[in-house]
């Protein structure tokens, strides 16, 4: 799991453009989880705001929802989606675990409540819990519950904390993924922060507001924001983000995305009927589309990032389907992998994919175009249609480098989606098909 | 395209238990569209009959329907169900041609019959066109036509025949695929023989009756049956055969079966209402379903055939669902390939479906179980939703076998489906990251 892969992390920086959001104390570690003791497997983020902060969440859809994505569902109903610390475990997903696996999610929990929060008071639970890793192996409970206690009195707000926190969400990743920004809402500044994992079995779908990875992620911001109001700015920006990527078109058992706000920065309490709540809204959105492409560029094996853009669909929803369908298609991501402009296995996945409303693709309106990453000239390949005569070596150039964008032109309506993929190579088939070892 | 991937010829022989049927002129040859001058290229089938034959043909789904595709419904449909004759070409699809790729189409179809069935009369186009190779590529159409002068001459109705036939519809296909069987109605005894072809993009969705492949094949039979009756039978067991296998999950703009029955064994013509009905679609099933295996065997890349079974499920729907969603999982392909029992990936993506009718997967009544090919004991992985502690031994022996069978039991119903597929390896990526050159 560690050290057959090369890093990426050379590539992709930590984008990081201010401070780290105020009132919160984080931190990442190693229990025990993972045998390779130089690695962490737990993290900590805490809000240390005496109220505890607005929550809000989004869960796989999967059937089998992990114990720990069970347990902080129910958290953030009891709570009336408050919460005020995220305990977080990689190496195993406590997924298909049965009975002992809600027992080990709960104890989570409680020691969390327990160590960094007692001086808080409050009767109910207040920590959502996320795992990830192997699934259908119980946890290492004990060596967790210790290393929360041992965590508990080290956590800073710094840099070297929120990198080690990321740190400790890593499975098959090869590097952090954390971003941080300010924003303004009015004349106030806040700041926003978020750490991302996930490198294979990504293909969220996330409930609410659709979704497909084990993918976690948590972005946590000092604005203070209503529970209602998060959750809805959440629901959108997640559909937006990390349900529109995938790696490998498989969705995992463990999914969540968590939010929360602290309003330790001070401002109003913003809702969903605040003028304001739409700028709220889009820098969420922003935020996450940022960590989600960070996923992407992390994908197992991967050697592109791939931008897959359908225009003038009948619906958002068509859209959405088709570029899912192309960022998923096996043909599509290994002739990526070769830097083959093989577009008709393009075209056969967007024709694969049945519209709503009965409505049917008309091919003569049909274009697809390569869009290259270095701003030099798109190459037509299909016009209204008809396939162009492509210049291959130009094709070839495009393909050659790191960044590609796909565009499937429906000429049927006015609606647009974009998905982020990656390419498929022996790497991807290396590291599953040996992931337990 | 040739010479890369080291042939599986020698583990699965033609199955060939009978005489051909009679009535038919087949065989095959190299006319040009591939460049390798020892491979064959184009094939025809030919009723000889002085009627033509009853025809049935179930085609893709996909938006992007090649010329051949559009061509032969349109014949379909302006004969009522007869045809006389199937003429195929590998090494070029004719898909996204435009308007040059519906002449090239029709002109493959009016060369055939000129060539063979000039003796025959009949004012209407009498062939059906399949093709199959790369999408956006127009055909070399002279070389095709003298190649269906020079082959029509030459056609014969024995093994050799039929063999060189099989060898003309490759393409990344590693050895020819062929069945022939008897087969009795009342008391006369029929014969049926088919070719199939079929490596890469397989995921066939053909109507009627749904479907998903580039896969090409023909059933012939000199059995007397009703167009309206053959067509009915082809849809059912297409239904549970070439829509039921996967190698990759990417259906094809060329996929087609072809069924023809020119009753020259005699018997009465059989009808869709007549009490031997139900046999014959049986028999057509079982015959399908052999042919589609082995395109799965040949599957690019693979090294295992594996059966997937969904039992008890609410609906046939449902369990056919939730059994091409596992055949398509990269991650369960993959550890399948790596033969590792990571058997949470298998309910990950049962997990991923949801069911018809609002109905849900109850997690507690869920069953995993490997099936070994070999005779020995079912291995449980999981038992009502719990994990068994597994032998790892005892489970890496059962995949190290060639043949593996999955079973998920979702104890919600009593519908069944059965899905066959391949595991995602090396070969897999290398295959297709070069399939062009």
């Amino acid at each position: 799991m560690s050290g057959q892969t090369p890093s990426k992390a050379h590539l992709h920086k930590p984008i990081l453009s201010s401070k780290f959001p105020v009132g919160y104390a984080v931190g990442g570690s190693h229990c025990g989880v993972k045998k390779d003791a130089s690695v962490n497997d737990l993290a900590l983020v805490v809000s240390t705001t005496d109220a505890p902060a607005s929550a809000a969440a989004c869960f796989t859809r999967n059937a089998f929802k992990a114990a720990p994505v069970l347990v902080s569902q129910e958290v953030l109903e009891k709570n009336g989606g408050r919460a005020r610390a995220i305990v977080v475990n990689s190496g195993c997903a406590n997924a298909v675990t049965g009975t002992q696996g809600m027992k080990d999610a709960w104890a989570m929990l409680r020691e969390t409540d327990k160590a960094v929060l007692s001086s808080k008071g409050g009767a109910n639970p207040s920590t959502l819990v996320m795992s990830t890793g192997v699934i259908g192996q119980t946890l290492p409970i004990a060596k967790i519950l210790d290393g929360i206690r041992a965590s508990a009195g080290k956590l800073g707000s710094d840099f070297a904390a929120w990198e080690q926190a990321a740190k400790a969400f890593m499975t098959t990743d090869t590097f952090p993924k954390m971003v941080a920004r300010t924003f303004t809402l009015g004349e106030v500044t806040y700041r926003m922060a978020g750490i991302a994992k996930g490198a294979g079995m990504i293909h969220p779908d996330m409930a609410p507001a659709l979704p497909h990875a084990t993918l976690l992620g948590c972005v946590v911001t000092d604005a203070a924001v209503a529970p209602k109001a998060l959750q809805k700015a959440l629901a959108y920006a997640v559909d937006r983000s990390f349900n529109s990527i995938s790696v490998d078109g498989d969705m995992s058992t463990n999914d969540t995305i968590v939010a929360l706000a602290n309003g330790a920065a001070g401002g109003k309490e913003l809702t969903a009927e605040d003028p304001a709540f739409p700028v709220f809204q889009e820098e969420l959105k922003d935020f996450t589309v940022q960590l989600a492409q960070l996923v992407v560029r992390d994908g197992e094996g991967a050697t592109k990032f791939v931008t897959v853009s359908v225009k003038n669909a009948p619906t958002y929803e068509d859209a959405h389907k088709i570029a899912s369908k192309i960022s998923t298609s096996a043909l599509v991501k290994t002739a990526l992998f070769g830097e083959d402009a093989n577009w008709g296995r393009v075209l056969a996945a967007t024709g694969s994919v049945p519209l709503s409303n009965g409505a049917a693709i008309d091919t003569t309106k049909v274009n697809v175009t390569f869009i290259p990453s270095d701003g030099t000239a798109r190459l037509p390949l299909l016009v209204n249609g008809e396939p162009e005569k492509v210049d291959e070596e130009r094709a070839k150039e495009i393909l050659s480098l790191e960044d590609i964008e796909v565009e499937v032109d429906l000429g049927l309506g006015s609606q647009e989606a974009k998905y982020w993929t990656c390419d498929l190579s022996y790497d991807y088939v290396k590291i599953n098909g040996d992931y337990r070892s």
